[in-house]
């Protein structure tokens, strides 16, 4: 069982999952990363992980043969069964039942390989996977938003260091994305133009912050941003929902992935690093909901966040939000460009 | 020269030391943490800090007969100098000219002490001190917001281990504050009642999230905290502003302080945690300022956040705002009350 709480301050909700819920002895435990052969994500390891719900492969599921493999999380942080969602007031506070999902993807079927070296062909394969489950997630109305995450090493949160994927889908739009919706909402409504789309113009034009590009995709340094060396990759064209990419866009998509990390990859080594795909939110809704999310297609804009985790935020930056970034993005940007890859 | 920026789209603000700019070289450079002796917070190597602003002590400044110290951070995240805030638009994004002070407090002369081993008395020299440090910066009406925060140990950004408090004054509402503040006054304005006293007739009638309390202050795990162990402190009464304490208040705030990290540290040994002091904007504005802020003693209720940093946030809290909080707040509570001091 696990629940939603709502924080009616700050607006925020929090996750609190009481079927696995930590004392004070569960915190000294340190982090299992399996080696080759013991790793329940290795292909011919299948046996150990829950029945696959997708894959791209030859032979039969839940054998070796797969180049990506998706199946549900075994320690789920959310798993509310096939339930319907349940809005409570508890005082001053909001609860909902802990309705939504929780899937890995695996990204390759190998232990060492590193996302920038798995090449465009298998990413291809790899975006192609989570447009697939975006799409089959979203004929579920109960969900408002589903969120595809990558962490890679401890420092960004992987307890396994097998390369592999997240998407989580929630009976509530968290509070970045809600912020990011109300503030894209507001400029689509004065000025009829997207939010994002008005920043690329920017971006293009200026020059300083961009990484890499091709035909289809952008890659920068956005211009406030938190952490030294962050990326963005938007689509040039105007697309609210990750799930309705077109399929000659997946392998550009790869290409300036591939980008965007071996340039990382190329200063840094292996740096850890978090990667997250900030879709619209579900608009398959019930007609009231889905009046009220109607204007989606304009006002939002699909994009992909890298985060290297190079800093850790301190007391600061918790307390007002507020980041501190050392790497005004200029430089970030001049580094990553330069790279010769 | 230091700038703040902003992300149009999620409304933050960004600070960019253009001054102290670190390049893919400077992220390899372990965290130094001197030792007693060698370590220029220490009683007697006053010489090795800025020239102190103010100090609780005997005898003269910049000299030992100190109990608590106050200097200029000598690698400030803002220093602005005492010229005027520029603000200035840059396309679509918003710049301001990096205005503002960050000074440390040196919360005890002696090395190896913790937070919780100084003692009422001390502390309450050391919450005094916030106070006046705090009188004094509001008097600069460049100033929007002063944040007082503690960071300790290495995993909460302590760059030292002997104890010490930052204050930096800055010429923005940080994101994290304009949010509960604009919820804070929302309530107000349709209730004529302020938030956080309806939040505390909650938990104080609930009474499984109380952690300590005494007759002015209460020490609670709030109902939707992000992270496991996480506390608040609030004055019972309403307080808008922490700069205006009154003196008899300081001894009970320094008790609550000394249970509620006392009680951290007979769980967990010396975890790292960050103390925030969550106070209201700066009300010294000049009149156009001072209208729109002018509700604030009705609306803000000053609190001190807790947060142990036992756990990192990973990939998807950076993406979504949203947290997983594996300890629920009742068995948080329940643990840190039963501690037997």
């Amino acid at each position: 069982m696990t629940e939603f709480r709502h924080d009616p301050v700050h607006r925020r909700w929090v996750i609190v999952p009481l079927d696995r819920r930590r004392g004070p002895e569960d915190f000294d435990v340190p982090i299992r990363v399996p080696d080759e052969g013991f790793c329940p994500f290795c292909e011919g390891q299948e046996a150990k992980t829950p029945p696959e719900i997708y894959a791209v492969r030859q032979g039969n599921p839940d054998r070796p043969g797969w180049k990506v493999r998706v199946f549900p999380n075994k320690y789920p942080a959310i798993s509310g069964g096939p339930g319907p969602v349940e809005r409570c007031a508890y005082g001053l506070y909001d609860w909902i039942n802990g309705v939504g999902s929780h899937e890995i993807v695996v990204d390759h079927p190998q232990h060492h390989i590193l996302f920038h070296q798995m090449g465009s062909d298998h990413l291809a394969f790899l975006v192609d996977t989570y447009r697939k489950r975006l799409v089959e997630l979203m004929k579920d109305p109960r969900f408002r938003y589903i969120m595809v995450f990558k962490n890679h090493g401890t420092k960004a949160g992987a307890s396994l260091s097998h390369q592999h994927t997240q998407i989580i889908a929630m009976p509530v739009i968290p509070r970045i994305a809600a912020m990011a919706l109300s503030t894209a909402r507001e400029h689509f409504h004065h000025k009829e133009r997207c939010l994002f789309c008005d920043i690329l113009v920017q971006e293009l034009s200026d020059g300083r912050r961009i990484v890499a590009q091709n035909e289809h995709f952008v890659c920068f340094v956005p211009y406030a941003s938190r952490f030294p060396f962050e990326m963005a990759i938007f689509p040039k064209d105007h697309y609210h929902d990750f799930a309705t990419i077109k399929d000659e866009l997946l392998t550009p998509l790869a290409e300036i992935l591939t980008q965007a990390i071996g340039r990382l990859a190329a200063i840094f080594g292996d740096p850890p690093f978090n990667i997250t795909i900030h879709t619209g939110p579900n608009t398959n809704q019930s007609s009231r909901r889905a009046n009220y999310w109607g204007t989606l297609s304009h006002d939002w804009h699909w994009n992909i966040e890298i985060i290297p985790r190079l800093t850790a935020p301190a007391g600061f930056e918790w307390g007002t939000g507020l980041y501190i970034n050392n790497t005004p993005p200029e430089d970030g940007a001049h580094f990553l460009r330069e790279v010769k890859l």
